[in-house]
């Protein structure tokens, strides 16, 4: 049994979703570790991730649209001096996930066929976002 | 320290909250892993996993009552293909967790005495779900 | 590789968020275990974890504030008999995070600079919160 860290660099272009699973499976392929489990831990407080549909670009529109609309910018947020778009993005991760676990079998992450990681950036404006890695297993 | 993997299949019947406690329960007692970390993944995009109340079952009504709710059928999705309610439950599912990691201590899940983890069908008709479980431990 | 396990006992004073980072990261350094994962598991379906920023208390009240509106006391709920802010605490609970796993890394959580691991006590009374630790690696 061991164990395997990194971190993975990612610099999004604005607000929206980022596949992960290609730069996943490749981190894990390359850890040679075949059963075992992998975290990813996101490092921010307006980013997070979701696992959803991967085919239809719709979905992730919808659920874009969604989120803006349920966590409104014109909303009298008291902290309000990093941006209008900035309190509704800690929100919208605290509604998310910032950390995801996945069970790692014959060396490949165990997704359902249509299912993608994405990083999911809360801002209007490009950042750079820091992903922490973590495999056990052997 | 060793590692046990598998696949739980699952039979929904409509929308609503399948218990699981029992299930994972006796997967664990059979791994023979008393000390651990067992991680269950769920592999679809419109179910998910939830932890409440085992107790009284208005709250699971009320739970299904309030999703409902907060993310209606009638509103104008772009993704619109698979159903009313097809939408819905992608977004239930970004709301709610794909994944869930237990403790085991003395070879049972440290839940807490009213916990159950459900499973959470969110479409309206009756599917086939899976559930890829891993468990770390001594 | 080994294995730890054990509970954080906390009195939550109202409705609100405790910081658990100092706690947390003592538990980890008397561990003796420099790289693994942290697991919470919160036992409780009306109280919950997020991450979220910890510099500035008005991103707290805000998102106190938020999840208030979204998730009213004043709604018809069925299960109604142990206090108005029962149903409510237990849909937070559902839209936010009852276990979380934390890499560790030179025997530290890779938590991100302003990332704060809360513990969120959606009731309005005082009470006993137990928080379930498991920590693996070497």
């Amino acid at each position: 049994m061991r164990q395997q860290t990194g971190f993975l660099k990612l610099q999004t272009k604005r607000q929206g979703l980022t596949l992960l699973n290609l730069e996943l499976s490749n981190w894990v392929l390359k850890s040679g570790i075949s059963t075992g489990l992998l975290t990813l831990w996101c490092r921010h407080t307006s980013a997070s991730f979701i696992v959803q549909e991967n085919v239809d670009p719709n979905v992730k529109s919808d659920i874009l649209n969604y989120l803006n609309e349920l966590v409104p910018e014109n909303r009298a947020y008291l902290h309000n001096t990093e941006g209008l778009d900035d309190m509704p993005a800690h929100i919208k991760t605290v509604l998310t996930q910032t950390q995801l676990s996945v069970p790692i079998v014959n060396a490949c992450m165990v997704l359902g066929i249509w299912q993608g990681i994405y990083l999911f950036e809360h801002r209007k404006q490009r950042h750079i976002r820091e992903i922490a890695l973590h495999l056990i297993g052997q």
